[in-house]
């Protein structure tokens, strides 16, 4: 397989990739044993620095990695490997080693040590920067603090969880450009 | 126009319509005045009672009025009225009566002052649960205590913002249920 080489993406124009509200996977790294799993639940919380909120369970593996280390990569794959995305969301990093399972190759990030994947469209390296409310709901806040993509990707199409077992791809494009006269310098 | 006849939807389901992150609508009634706004910043932070997590920015019309009652409606509009809804989105209730102005219908809903969107696909009546992190990052959690879908509307496609004035229109469904090994009851 050839090298696959990842972008600097610019951080102010990371809400653009999580307000669509696609499926996303999230990376961990703790005593050196690397983790990943599926993810729905999860918003823009602001601009920039961008600011994401999560919902992470403390039943899932990846709770325990992210409370200790206050790191991870949220990374966004595409519809061709939704298959491994949601067999990545049903089974536990407790039991097997995820990334080799299902394919996934870990490549090295900058800021975290949480790795990327390599066969996603973009990675977003994240540092847990509020746990107020993760007693209470398991909502963790995440700050970006570095952002890749993949520009040799092709296929550039997400999907959304309908919670059932089956996913909407994303389908057309609609311009309303015209109409946004609120935020003028996003258009 | 016919009249709207809306059904009662199961609390229990409510994270399907949350969860593909759709651009939703919020209304609020403050001293009898109603208002509506709409939507990108949220995400389902539990199954039942549904709880959803959302940014409304203290600039927005809409956070006095849903800061004061404690309570709001979330509208799911489809894809026939993408055009009204990012109108609704680029002007202010200070200004404008925006049901009126937009031709939005209201309709009683029945534990909350804040009115149903007759032309969405479904509304969900909420009281605001928590405002912990409202100060810091305009954080509301709403609890949906009624919800309601209107069988009749044919088109149930819904949209995604890109957040510069396009939106993803939804396309095909990928039915990856033989993968779902750790949820089979929702399948």
């Amino acid at each position: 397989m050839a090298k696959t080489t990842m972008k600097e993406f610019p951080l102010s124009k990371v809400f653009q990739l999580i307000e669509p509200g696609p499926v996303v996977m999230v990376t961990t790294a703790n005593k050196k044993k690397n983790n990943i799993m599926t993810m729905s639940w999860h918003m823009m919380m602001e601009f920039e620095p961008p600011l994401i909120g999560c919902i992470i369970s403390s039943s899932d593996y990846s709770f325990a990695a992210l409370c200790a280390t206050k790191e991870c990569v949220i990374a966004i794959p595409s519809v061709d490997i939704a298959t491994k995305v949601v067999e990545v969301g049903n089974c536990s990093g407790q039991d097997v080693d995820k990334f080799e399972t299902f394919g996934f190759t870990p490549m090295s990030a900058k800021k975290v040590k949480a790795p990327l994947v390599a066969e996603c469209l973009e990675n977003l390296e994240c540092h847990v920067v509020n746990t107020t409310l993760v007693n209470k709901y398991c909502l963790f806040v995440l700050e970006v603090v570095k952002a890749w993509t993949n520009p040799d990707r092709k296929e550039r199409r997400t999907i959304h969880a309908n919670g059932d077992g089956t996913f909407v791809v994303d389908g057309r494009t609609l311009n309303l450009k015209a109409k946004m006269v609120k935020f003028p310098s996003l258009v």
